[in-house]
């Protein structure tokens, strides 16, 4: 019998019909003026969906890699950072910042909540050498969303700590302007809200972080922004960049900026509202305190294994995630972010409603859905 | 009229039907079984292209990417190596040595030579601590085929010394099987013979080379080998891999081994012979004087600009690469590496003919695509 996969994972997520033609064609030469053409639109769709009259970054390589080159280009050895590690990812800048040896402050949160205002207040007021507070925007591993206008606001009165945020899941899903927050870095990747596959990174950079450029003791080649920035603002890359993506990137900023971005910011609070009420309705409970609107995070009912509860899901056609490290087999991750409109939330609602009966936690049918529905319904 | 523009540039080259094929379609998750499938058969046929048991790493990076790893996994800072600087990127090796604090050796040669066998074994023998010998096996900027058997053989004889080989224009041009000749770490990029957009990079390392990996003093992260290796030997990554350029290159190295390895160096070496042949028979000058069957690098002729010719080439529907630096405006790179066949050097060649008599070099028409012809039909 004929059951179609669907992906409801945090990313990778589906690719709108536009960027699979636009990935399926013969490859063009990136050091001609035609690819510099498609390059530069690229990067005013950029300048637009971070409003910003600066260069927008992009690197080959996963957002792992702009991760890396907000650590090495920004920062010297020995630079007390503030790590606000709240997940995996948040771990990652705490294992990125060993390795380039800064000196990381660890601020650990249990997996699921979020900062406290007046202990990330305490510990800045505490280190006035503080070079730089590193934060993930939406923490996936955790469907954690971490405030990001508090810190904007503690970081632009530090002359010399710059706020760094990894807006891999936020970005496009969010409105995320960085000059008004007070962003001083900004990373994404591509094969999350920017609906592309992976292999393709992006860095947005502050005035007052361009000025660490010169004075970072960290050798770089690969990630060197500076080196980097030149290249990009004449329309290249410094090194072979990856051609067809960023056709493809082409297509889907058009359909962000085409939609929108507060109508676009709107969609997806709308569908992570609609997902979480619809869970809750079925008893089910948030993994987060603080749940983002990229996706979310839900425990598998007492007693049933998350992973065999994805496996009925999967059976009928749905892929969403499980957990990562110590919350495997405990959870579920249902994404909403990218390619996803109110419809498709309806469905993974309906299709996890069967996958419970299935596995013998018992339901009446409709409940989320009817929650779901309710909500779409009054905002439309 | 309609003009159909043709890549023959040294990468990126055209892209057969079955790879855009396998680029254009949905995207799949990479933490699944069935992406681990995948991957491992890319891995065997990678075995395969290289002759060896041990595997063979992939990481989402242009070519640079796996240069970079290259330096920062296998030696540490001081490490004296021998640097063998025949072009851009013999010089991107020397650059890279720099940048992480190894301590290089410059062996510098003319753009378009290739090294002095003696030269090297005095320099060798005079350096007892030599840690590396890092080397283009083809030198794109140049076209230059640097033999890399011989330094295979001097590599051997010595204990703590690894050659560390640029393959990206050479693995899918000649047969290179590292544990024949003696290559300690090979790399190579997607967008060449493995005819793929650019985003991936590959790398091979050695037994001999594995033993520097715990010893590495120079900081990594995104292109850490070990941690990669042991992801990569579970069928995964340690970061998010391109999916979609995977699922491609399981399709082009599909291709390759069908048509097989030494069927595909012996069509590359008739490409290129009949290409240079042609070229000569024109009365045009080759660059080096140690050719790569990659692509061919001609002297424009003598008061014609180089990149005038390639402009008159490019209106009849002929793409070829310029020269680099300071050959810029004065050669012409014809690519036959990847996908092409025999027809498209006579083709190239024929077109050739046109734009140089355009141009006001005056040849007969046909000389040059006869001699190819010759050559390729005493080959068939």
């Amino acid at each position: 019998m004929l059951v179609k996969e669907r992906l409801f994972t945090p990313g990778p997520v589906p690719l709108p019909p536009q960027v699979i033609k636009a990935l399926g064609q013969q490859i063009i030469h990136h050091r001609t003026p035609e690819f510099t053409k498609i390059f530069k639109e690229v990067k005013a769709k950029l300048k637009k969906l971070l409003k910003t009259d600066r260069d927008v970054l992009v690197f080959t390589s996963s957002g792992t890699g702009s991760m890396e080159a907000s650590v090495i280009n920004f920062f010297s050895k020995g630079d007390k950072v503030l790590v606000i590690n709240g997940g995996k990812f948040g771990q990652r800048w705490l294992e990125l910042a060993k390795t380039f040896s800064l000196n990381p402050i660890n601020y650990q949160i249990e997996w699921g909540k979020t900062y406290n205002q007046k202990e990330v207040e305490e510990i800045i007021d505490n280190n006035p050498d503080l070079k730089g507070i590193l934060v993930q925007h939406s923490e996936t591993s955790t469907t954690t969303y971490h405030d990001v206008e508090f810190l904007g606001k503690l970081a632009k009165k530090l002359d010399d700590c710059i706020l760094v945020v990894d807006g891999i899941t936020s970005v496009g899903v969010y409105e995320v302007y960085p000059e008004e927050i007070g962003i001083d870095i900004l990373i994404t990747g591509s094969q999350k809200a920017l609906m592309l596959p992976p292999g393709l990174s992006i860095l947005y950079y502050s005035e007052k972080a361009e000025k660490r450029l010169n004075k970072s003791d960290i050798p770089k080649y690969y990630f060197d922004v500076k080196k980097e920035a030149k290249k990009q603002a004449e329309g290249q890359t410094a090194y072979t960049t990856a051609i067809n993506l960023i056709i493809a990137l082409n297509e889907s900023l058009s359909l962000i900026l085409d939609e929108g971005l507060e109508n676009l910011a709107r969609r997806h609070s709308i569908m992570a509202e609609a997902t979480r009420e619809a869970v809750k309705s079925l008893g089910l409970k948030l993994l987060s305190e603080s749940p983002s609107n990229s996706a979310t995070g839900v425990y598998s009912p007492e007693g049933i294994n998350g992973d065999a509860l994805r496996k009925e899901l999967l059976k009928i056609g749905f892929r969403v995630a499980g957990g990562q490290d110590h919350l495997k087999g405990k959870i579920l991750r249902i994404a909403h972010m990218g390619y996803f409109d109110y419809m498709d939330v309806l469905q993974v609602i309906a299709g996890l409603e069967i996958a419970l009966n299935k596995i013998g936690y018992k339901i009446e049918f409709g409940t989320g859905v009817k929650k779901a529905q309710e909500i779409i319904f009054s905002n439309l």
